[in-house]
């Protein structure tokens, strides 16, 4: 695979320099790691950090913002970041109202995050957790808790951000993230491999074959298939999502069309038509729409359906205002 | 190609109806054509309409916005949109101050927006026309009226729709948009092609292979090479650059790196990094950065480096207040 590297080696620390160069007038590095915080952080209120991985870009580190993240703690390529990591960004974004740490579910995420807990525990701070299971794909529903994190991070994070720039105490951040991903589900078709410099192919696909479920590693999917009409596609995945929460009549969601990375706005759109016919359909009404890359996994092709139900708390703060590194952004705007 | 469409025929329509429901509060479509205006437009300004061929997404569309475009004129995939669409477009944005047309040098869009300006001057609506010619590959320096348009375009864009907003006139909105274009200058390489949907993909290049200089429509550069490390690319990228206007010591710059599609946020780091290096031995001062898929070709992979040099009006313009569908917004934000 072709791409723009020096050493297959440097990819990680030339990338943070790059974020750096471009943003560090309102982010700065935490030593040793590439993980980040915010400069500025608004004094009396919980810090969100959020993790895992690298290589997944623009998640986690341009997830950072105001009323979106405060820190992001990184690991090196698809590998969890360290307790110590995970220590040093909680030290640096706690202003004595605690922690909340939000990643997605996978069990190196959840050991190192729940051993940084302990170590911050020991240092005085207070922190609590919300692993984000969104993914219909990675376990049936009587196992949610084994269900991975992957696109509807970006939904759980955003809520997360809000409720603690509105000011939530730390108990209420956990519950209404909680609550966000209670109410938050994800279907992903994979179409071609993404590659991590210097390596192989994650995984192989044939010419004319698509796998619905699989993860953003490259995990097994539940069905490997021709590929078919995008409606044909979207509409299995949109039954998996409705059904499972289930979603119903005179529910307002939010949409997240997500690109995995190679995937060009032109199917987004043709995927986010067919979705709100569907919707339509059922009676569920559309709150926003979100598209773009926002969960990658480097320069796969695919693209995964996140659906979020709002109350009347998840949507005050969903159209909260805010900004993030995510949108370009150094200054705040409405999302709604 | 594996996308994610239903029929070939269909892609324009169906993408049309997708950016329809995902932002339909605040544009609307030009009937018959794939173009599109802002609904709420700012009375007693002048009228900012972009355009193009479609299949270049994010751009044209998503340029919406205020302090960006009024209206995008838009053809079929890589085709110029017709005189009648550009005077319909015209006639929406109108509000008695004339309007501005910018557009990448392409012998159809030229003839068909002149044509276009002609039909509109009949209906007593003066236009004035900005061509970008930021792609120092496509032709040599004493033929810069020669060269074509790419990812250039945006910091034209936004200076001229940033001037629209602040009630600059018709003549001047032209010429702070000509000074932009003048100051802005872009270096592209591609590594592998774009597909449309229907059809075979635009260009083949060997697996170690790039083409510096080759067009947003897989237009022949000007060197194919052997891919090198990417510090070695930009040190010729920037080379090209920097000569070519010349940018010299003690400028202030914005920088943009495009992904033409399937490009990863990593190599766009990576690239960050080494422009800020041979930037800061020139003595040239980054101003701002921006970076993603801002005109893309479907899913090809490859990156162009495009820097505007600023002067204290252009700067002032481009650090004002301003949103756009392309930054996931409906709401002003500084993206300074």
């Amino acid at each position: 695979m072709k791409k723009f590297i020096n050493d297959p080696n440097d990819v990680l620390p030339e990338m943070m320099e790059g974020y750096l160069r471009a943003y560090g007038d309102i982010i700065e590095r935490i030593e040793d790691y590439p993980s980040v915080v915010l400069k500025d952080l608004d004094p009396g209120k919980v810090g969100l950090i959020v993790g895992g991985g690298s290589g997944h870009e623009p998640i986690f580190i341009e997830y950072l913002g105001k009323g979106m993240a405060d820190g992001a703690s990184q690991g090196n390529i698809c590998a969890a970041p360290s307790p110590d990591n995970i220590l040093a960004v909680t030290k640096a974004v706690d202003r004595g109202k605690g922690v909340v740490y939000i990643y997605g579910n996978y069990s190196g995420d959840c050991m190192n995050f729940d051993m940084a807990a302990e170590l911050a525990d020991l240092e005085g701070i207070k922190t609590a957790t919300v692993r984000v299971t969104d993914d219909v794909a990675s376990a049936p529903k009587d196992r949610i808790s084994d269900r991975r994190g992957i696109a509807g991070d970006f939904f759980v994070m955003r809520i997360a951000g809000a409720a603690c720039y509105a000011g939530y105490d730390l108990e209420d951040v956990k519950r209404v993230a909680d609550k966000a991903n209670a109410n938050t589900r994800t279907m992903g078709v994979a179409l071609t491999p993404g590659t991590i410099p210097g390596e192989k192919p994650a995984f192989t696909l044939g010419e004319d074959e698509m796998e619905i479920g699989m993860g953003l590693h490259g995990e097994p999917g539940i069905r490997r298939d021709k590929i078919q009409p995008a409606d044909k596609i979207v509409d299995q995945m949109m039954k998996m999502i409705l059904e499972d929460l289930p979603f119903k009549k005179g529910d307002d969601v939010c949409l997240l069309v997500d690109g995995f990375g190679a995937t060009t706005r032109m199917e987004m759109m043709i995927i986010i038509r067919r979705v709100s016919q569907l919707l339509d359909k059922e009676g569920i009404t559309l709150h926003d729409v979100k598209f773009g890359n926002f969960a990658t996994f480097q320069e796969m092709a695919g693209s995964s359906i996140t659906l979020m139900r709002l109350d009347d708390e998840l949507k005050k703060l969903y159209d909260s205002p805010m900004w993030s590194i995510l949108f370009g952004q150094k200054g705040f705007s409405t999302h709604k």
